[in-house]
């Protein structure tokens, strides 16, 4: 059993002496790749559940296990954990499937459609198999509920220059979606893509097209082949006849739909508004109970009570994760999650961290404050300064266009750096528009991949640089940053420069900002952020006094 | 005939209508690559000399090809350009190879094969082929004049955990070069090196290691292989049996070169504070010419007047490169070679930009400074100013090792992309020990390759960002720097963090300066690096009166 550092003390816990612990990232450990390939000498063969790897990583495996002296991998149909499930396996969820409206997604799905149709002509390609459920789940402009936090729903998609197929099983869809999807689109049961793709890799839809008056053309065009994301099964990619037979690329659905569009943006902001307003309260309403009146609460008494003010925001849909409200060491524990009955009562004289998210119709958000209600030591209160200046510097760049997230990383990370400080994350992620609060592929870190990947105006960001002592304290700021064409003075060369907006609306501490750290601009900088969120969020607090003064402290010049 | 943007004015004058130009880097010219894959639609097979072109080159051209409907690539031993020669090919020149010093180089060659046998060992090698010029020079600490600027000499060179041979023509060898080699390097005629490779691929040197008493080990260990460069042509690759009888990497021997002992350190430092002395007097002396006397003065003769006063300077061994010695517009083009009859005259009224460097016995030089003898406009202010900022961004960066060149990029361009400027080169390049003035693996900018290699300690580098606006002006500022391991005041996680020294010492150009833009730190830098170069220079200018006035006057705080 291979598994990172997440869940060392479980696994030890609850495996018998029958198993084996790898645990993941130690350097003294092998990869599970690694441990694999060592077990496959003598020319052994290795069986591997293909619905669960990636071909790429099948192959890259599959490479390792030659080289070790190994005959070989192979996809084999039987998983030896769904046989020991038997019966006792919970059923796949059958929640609703609902459509989006056209006032939240901003472009029909025929619309997309067509759009994806015109890249197949240009890449000659006989289709596009979607594979992942939050592209399909914006493909069709519908949602579901079968994975929590995340509205998706099992589901496929195929497209093809004359056809549309939904692969999900209808009996989940709310009345009006087969009226949205009208006779547009082919709707097949969930389970029958496997056997789907595997007759459409025998006749391509398209009929290779003839250039027989061009003398120097004297062989037909290559076979069209269907493109799948790099990130699909292995068992698709087999299906359709392995890596010869289909074009393995990153996905043309993940890449438009990163590219936010105008009604998207402004979705983004209006619920990112709300979502401050809500934290400000609660932020407010923790600090009068646990200074003003001394109540003691917990870690998840407190997240509940922000979880009930969220809820009753307009086109609240959910929370977008787990929310880590963390005290003291806790918060240096970066995927923290308190339990009802094994979490620890917020101390008041410690740091605060909350990271947290909601769903809502119109967007999906994701902040993380961290606090304190006493008098920080000196070391919180420098982090906490470095920390924001990475958040300020990645803010602020300015940049042109075929610029990476890989190459921005540093500009967050600069100041820790210069003490010598870091923190073992990446700086920030991609965010769904009502979907997943993580995706691709664009990201803000030292992960190669995000060097492959240029950020384009619309992508919707996180930047969320942190610090943490382990069994101390943990410091992150995270606001949403949506990626946008700016003016620039001069302007050199034929590329657009590229800068960010911000739509998180919540204070930062003021009682952890160490001022001497800041230069003149990065001062401005928080003084014209809290003047802008007092501005947005005030209206939420009319007879609300206990936030309005909260944030009228809060949001003060410096 | 493909080229680049320097030569497409010349390839327009000279080739007939026989000849199609392919102008590379214009968006809608087909790479060299794309055009001969189109040509080989219709089965064809493109024929290749294996000897100029990488093995990885190769597979990639060649995959291409077939894609388009080709046939294949053939590597081809008639190169059609040498049959064009005939007998009129000048023949390869047979310079003298000489000895360098262990006070030069502070590692014997007997050291340096011993720590490559240790990694032949560790990575189960059958043994190392350098093919890398530079590579083979620094291995056995020679020096060669095959090639201009470069003080190196036609060779390769096999390294075995037995075995150790140089190939190259032994009558270039100066007398002391056999006693250096001793019997422990085995020198064969150049031209062996492809027989003898195809020999060394039938029968590998090293026993097989056989481990019968581990039950699961149930075969032998895999063969042995050679590992060779992925920058060694293809031609290396196929007489050891192409790519599955070979292991291609990066050279072990590039990255040991790229991390200079403390000798070859201390090398720099003392050759850099000579070539500054050097400098300074040089830009005293222009400066008395075109203001003080309005002596008229081309590019070329100033520097001439430059390489003979580097000249005088202990150690002296030759230029590095051109010297560019560029004028008003002139500066702008980032390439400019002046030539004697086709150059211009310096305007004492625009800027003069003066990018050269030499080889001593004990390091390379490589300095650019950009310089006004009048009054220069708001934005060549702001624009040098801008530069200057990035050239001290990254000689103050401090990160943890792991960090590459890549990530570092951005702090060199930021404050030119907030103004939406940016250049088109890359932020900085290796740079060899009385080697080649450009060398890799390292190296600072967008190049994806620059990705894979983090920095280390003991790594050269050019720190020289710039500014050009075509047809008006251009400014780069070059400073070389080392890296090194830092003490910070906090140590996050067990990475040591990774800083830089600088070596060139030659004065910014004050009235390029625009204190305005510089922060406190920024204007701090400048001061303690000017106060630094009169320390170390100014031993050399007893009784130069004219560069010592200069100097101080260059040198004042700000």
């Amino acid at each position: 059993m291979a598994t990172d550092g997440r869940y060392f003390n479980q696994a030890s816990k609850q495996l018998d002496s029958n198993w084996e612990l790898l645990k993941q990232g130690l350097e003294e450990v092998p990869t599970w790749q690694e441990w694999t390939a060592d077990q496959s000498d003598g020319n052994k063969t290795v069986g591997v559940d293909p619905t669960v790897i990636t071909a790429p990583d099948a192959r890259k495996l599959a490479e390792k296990i030659e080289k070790k002296g190994g005959a070989g991998l192979c996809g084999v149909k039987t998983n030896l954990v769904d046989h020991v499930w038997g019966d006792s396996r919970p059923p796949r969820p059958k929640e609703k499937v609902r459509t989006l409206p056209l006032e939240f997604t901003g472009k029909n799905f025929e619309e997309k459609i067509e759009d994806l149709r015109k890249e197949l002509e240009k890449k000659k390609s006989a289709g596009l198999i979607v594979s992942m459920l939050d592209e399909v789940a914006w493909l069709y402009n519908l949602r579901g509920n079968d994975i929590p936090y995340n509205p998706v729903f099992f589901s496929y998609a195929i497209i093809t220059p004359a056809t549309a197929t939904l692969y999900v099983d209808s009996e989940k869809f709310s009345p009006d979606v087969e009226s949205h999807l009208g006779d547009k689109v082919q709707v097949r049961p969930y389970n029958a893509i496997l056997e789907d793709t595997k007759t459409l890799s025998l006749k391509p839809e398209i009929e290779q097209s003839m250039e027989t008056n061009i003398a120097e053309k004297q062989s037909k065009e290559p076979k069209r082949k269907f493109m799948i994301s790099t990130k699909a099964s292995w068992a698709l990619s087999l299906e359709l006849g392995g890596e010869n037979e289909v074009e393995e690329l990153r996905s043309l659905v993940g890449d438009a739909k990163a590219v936010k569009n105008k009604t998207e943006l402004e979705g983004m902001r209006a619920c990112h508004v709300r979502d401050g307003a809500a934290l400000s309260e609660y932020f407010a309403w923790l600090e009068e109970e646990l200074v003003g009146k001394g109540t003691e609460l917990d870690e998840v008494q407190a997240a509940d009570k922000l979880e009930s003010i969220r809820a009753t925001k307009r086109n609240f849909a959910g929370l977008s994760f787990d929310t880590i409200s963390s005290t003291g060491a806790n918060a240096a524990v970066i995927h923290y999650k308190p339990e009802p009955g094994n979490c620890s009562v917020i101390d008041p004289k410690a740091v605060y961290l909350c990271d947290s998210g909601a769903q809502y119709l119109d967007g999906t958000t994701d902040t993380t404050r961290t606090l304190h209600f006493g008098t920080p030591t000196d070391m919180e209160r420098k982090s906490y300064t470095l920390v924001l200046k990475g958040v300020i510097a990645l803010d602020t760049a300015v940049f042109p266009k075929g610029t990476s997230g890989f190459a921005l990383d540093t500009l967050a990370r600069q100041f820790l750096w210069g003490e010598g400080l870091d923190y073992r994350h990446g700086t920030g992620h991609g965010v769904g528009s009502y979907l997943n609060v993580h995706e691709g592929p664009i990201g803000v870190g030292t992960r190669i991949q995000y060097s492959e990947v240029p950020l384009s105006a619309g992508n919707v960001l996180s930047d969320e640089p942190g610090y943490y002592e382990d069994g101390n304290f943990g410091i992150r700021i995270e606001n949403i940053i949506m990626a946008k064409e700016v003016e620039t003075k001069h302007h050199f060369g034929d590329k657009p420069y590229l800068g960010f907006e911000h739509v998180t609306m919540v204070p930062m501490c003021r009682r952890l900002i160490d001022v001497e750290l800041l230069s003149g601009k990065e001062r401005e900088w928080i003084d014209d952020y809290h003047k802008e969120v007092m501005g947005k969020t005030k209206g939420f607090f009319e007879g609300d006094e206990r936030t309005m003064k909260w944030l009228e402290r809060e949001t003060a010049a410096l």
